[in-house]
């Protein structure tokens, strides 16, 4: 079964203390994409400018990524400098330059409309929303956001919950959201918003799924080769999402699979810069990661 | 079987957001011997001074916890005077008057001798080191330690961790002793420093264990329910090698399971303040939460 992405494309300018990557491919939608495409068809929405690299199109293409709704306009490609420094946990950004992507209104081309999974990668709640709309075969829509809309759109982002299955948030938006300190208490607030399910990420402590069926933990996986970590929140959506795609399933059991699914490949992506590693990452080794994890957090 | 506990028996006067507690039971080798004596028959080294209140070692014999080695000496009790603000992360000391502990030179009651689980609270290297060379008999003597010691007598905690089995720290302590800062990496850096196994407690992102045998990650039990943090590691130590002592068994899935006995009754020490809440606790509502705990982690 399918799933749909909707998000950015860009081209990232990235430091960290392992390096350093020049107008490599990055946005939300990208590592969705990546992730997803490991384990079943995706179909994207985006936009890119006139700049934007023809190999990179072919790159999601031979990952069986359909780019239909990945729109080229005239004008230029979003760009993002940022840097990490340290224990790497915070992306500072240098320059953003949002280009093409500013003015985009996200349409989902009439042969995407049948999608039954998607993901709604952070962008103005008002977009989300007008996706999530157009999605009217959707058996399961979940969505990110991020501590600006919070700040500068809480009805917008009050609206979109109400309309969404899931939401993916880290522990300071979720708390941002709700002001909640504690993150259980948290996201249980979020359930009465419309969400039926609530994945939290803590990033080195993994993350927890929250649903009616009650609490769900998992560890991150232990990878101790972190070169830069842009991406993990999109690519765990991606391999999450992928997972409950290929299974057509839903249930608690397959919510939780796919929460492991998520947790490595963003593994992987962090271990090198943009999408390399996930570019030569297969799906034999997630399994093996998974199986690990498995193992590692067996009582 | 029988476990033992060495450390400090204290009077704290505790202040949180959710109220304050005055000369009450504290010191690490009362929440150990309070959360180990759910499991099992303790004994308990320490000493107090001649202000210290009848009913607490009444108390402890009650939980049949062996006070010969509880001595009592000229002099006041160990005072602790402590605070925790906001999220409560951090106790803040306001006083400490070490009074007879200052002196105190652990000494192991003959009957104790043959003790084959051991737990070495925090205290100074060279004090821990002598008891552990008193108990010839022990199959797993498990230390603590603190940043003050890791900063002030490294070569003594080094010494230490040569001679002992295991060590439960902290995410900081762990950093701190080993200058690494991934947390895996520290710990597996410890396990080439003596121990056999490590135990990193990492607050409310739980807990992992490091052995030859691979990594084990635990969350922290979800309670929403948090007046005292106080006393939440030794009474996890106390859960963890009270498990073990009842158990007679130090392998893999044995150390697993006693992280997560460990991690309940620590969940269950800071719902009140001092030993007020461990003291009204049975092990039927331990085990309810291993269970949940168990249900919460199942892939």
């Amino acid at each position: 079964m399918s799933v749909l992405g909707v998000g950015s494309v860009a081209l990232d300018t990235i430091e960290t203390p392992f390096g350093r990557a020049e107008e490599v491919l990055g946005g939300s939608a990208s590592y969705f994409s990546y992730a997803a495409s490991l384990f079943t068809a995706v179909r994207l929405v985006g936009v890119v400018g006139e700049d934007f690299p023809a190999e990179h199109v072919e790159a999601f293409r031979r990952r069986g990524i359909d780019v239909t709704g990945l729109i080229r306009q005239p004008g230029k490609t979003f760009r993002w400098r940022g840097r990490y420094q340290g224990a790497m946990n915070v992306a500072e950004t240098l320059e953003v330059h949002l280009n093409v992507f500013g003015e985009f209104r996200p349409v989902v081309p009439p042969a995407y409309r049948d999608t039954e999974f998607v993901f709604l990668a952070n962008a103005s709640p008002q977009a989300q929303l007008e996706v999530r709309r157009q999605m009217t075969s959707a058996r399961l829509v979940v969505a990110d956001t991020m501590n600006f809309w919070i700040a500068n759109d809480r009805q917008g982002v009050l609206a979109l919950l109400g309309e969404v299955d899931g939401l993916v948030v880290n522990d300071q938006e979720v708390r941002q959201l709700t002001g909640v300190e504690n993150l259980v208490s948290a996201a249980r607030e979020i359930l009465r918003l419309g969400p039926r399910l609530v994945v939290v990420k803590k990033g080195e402590h993994g993350s927890m799924l929250v649903t009616a069926a009650g609490l769900f933990f998992l560890p991150a996986y232990p990878t101790t080769d972190v070169k830069d970590p842009t991406g993990a929140g999109d690519s765990f959506a991606g391999g999450m999402m992928g997972h409950l795609a290929r299974t057509a399933s839903v249930t608690e059991a397959a919510l939780r699979k796919a929460l492991a699914y998520g947790t490595v490949v963003a593994s992987l992506t962090v271990e090198d810069f943009s999408l390399r590693r996930l570019a030569e990452s297969r799906l034999e080794e997630v399994e093996q990661r998974v199986a690990e994890l498995e193992q590692m957090t067996r009582l």
